[in-house]
């Protein structure tokens, strides 16, 4: 099977992270697409995804299956063990609520605050300069949510490692390009982004 | 355990609807807020959800869950039989990923689209009026994969009724909001609504 990606992307390094961690990224093959000069969007890959994102996870039998956490989660269905999504009911809900949480009130919010105020893929989408920089100052506000977590907690979703560490990990590097970067008022988060970078998945 | 919400709310009627299907609606005590005026964000619901949204689920105990998707996963793992999110690896996976297409591509455009351009909530957020406006015309887009793919498909996720047809439904009826309505131009979303609306969870 293969994996079309492009390596920069932060949803390719979730899913990236996530297999590393699953100990399955040599299970695929992986294809680079360059996204600025669109090869994404060109007729051959929309057959793959007809939304053109990356990544894309192709079966041998030729089944696309696009969205990164629905490739997690069907390499974490065919490897629960050191399982990353949860496994008693209430485990996997909170999980979920975190992954989310990063994902819609942090990682969305840095993509469209990116995009909305460089005008990076202004040749295929209308920047709105006005939403990017309330994008940039919502994105910068959940860095008190996940301070005031990791404060309470040693992983985002709790005890355990899991694909909420990996979003929020994966977002905050590439936060950089909206110049959002940790600080000294941020003491939980900053000893938990230690605690990441020592896992070798973080550099998968 | 108690369910928080607003009966209006569309991520509200996803979980109802959701919970009806597992037929466990009267397992949890359902309490109205106002969102309107502002019951969501007081002190007091910011200790069950400091992101202040609706649905939250708060167990016996006093632990919340917050984010719909999080909550009917709880659901899910507890009542696994009549599966809404898949059993197997693949089914799983190609569900996740017509969720998410369904919430990222449609629910949150026409979320963002009514707020945007109606200033709904313009006490508490800064509308941006050009931004609501490229939200509604690219939900409008989405109505078009949809129907190719209810061309090929039974049901959004494949061949079963799964969580993706609750968010696409709930999200269609919400989309009157902004004006967006299903017409003959798409007799596979026709036919499909119709289905969905014999299933008695669509009414509660």
């Amino acid at each position: 099977m293969k994996i079309y990606e492009e390596r920069i992307a932060p949803n390719a390094r979730r899913v990236r992270m996530f297999m590393a961690e699953k100990g399955c990224l040599d299970d695929v093959e992986w294809v680079q697409l360059d996204l600025k000069s669109g090869e994404n969007i060109t007729p051959e890959f929309k057959r793959k995804n007809p939304l053109a994102k990356v990544p894309v996870l192709e079966l041998d039998d030729g089944t696309c299956v696009s969205e990164s956490v629905a490739i997690c989660r069907y390499f974490e269905a065919l490897h629960p063990e050191s399982s990353l999504m949860g496994e008693e009911p209430l485990e996997q809900a909170q999980i979920e609520m975190w992954q989310r949480r990063c994902e819609i009130y942090f990682m969305n919010l840095v993509g469209m605050g990116f995009q909305h105020t460089s005008g990076y893929f202004a040749d295929r989408m209308t920047p709105v300069k006005e939403w990017g920089e309330i994008c940039v100052k919502s994105a910068a506000k959940f860095l008190k949510l996940l301070e005031a977590r990791l404060a309470e907690s040693e992983f985002v979703a709790g005890e355990k490692f899991s694909i909420a560490d990996i979003t929020a990990l994966v977002t905050i590097d590439f936060a950089k390009v909206i110049r959002l970067r940790l600080d000294d008022s941020m003491p939980n988060i900053n000893r938990w982004y230690a605690q990441m970078n020592e896992r070798p998945s973080a550099q998968a």
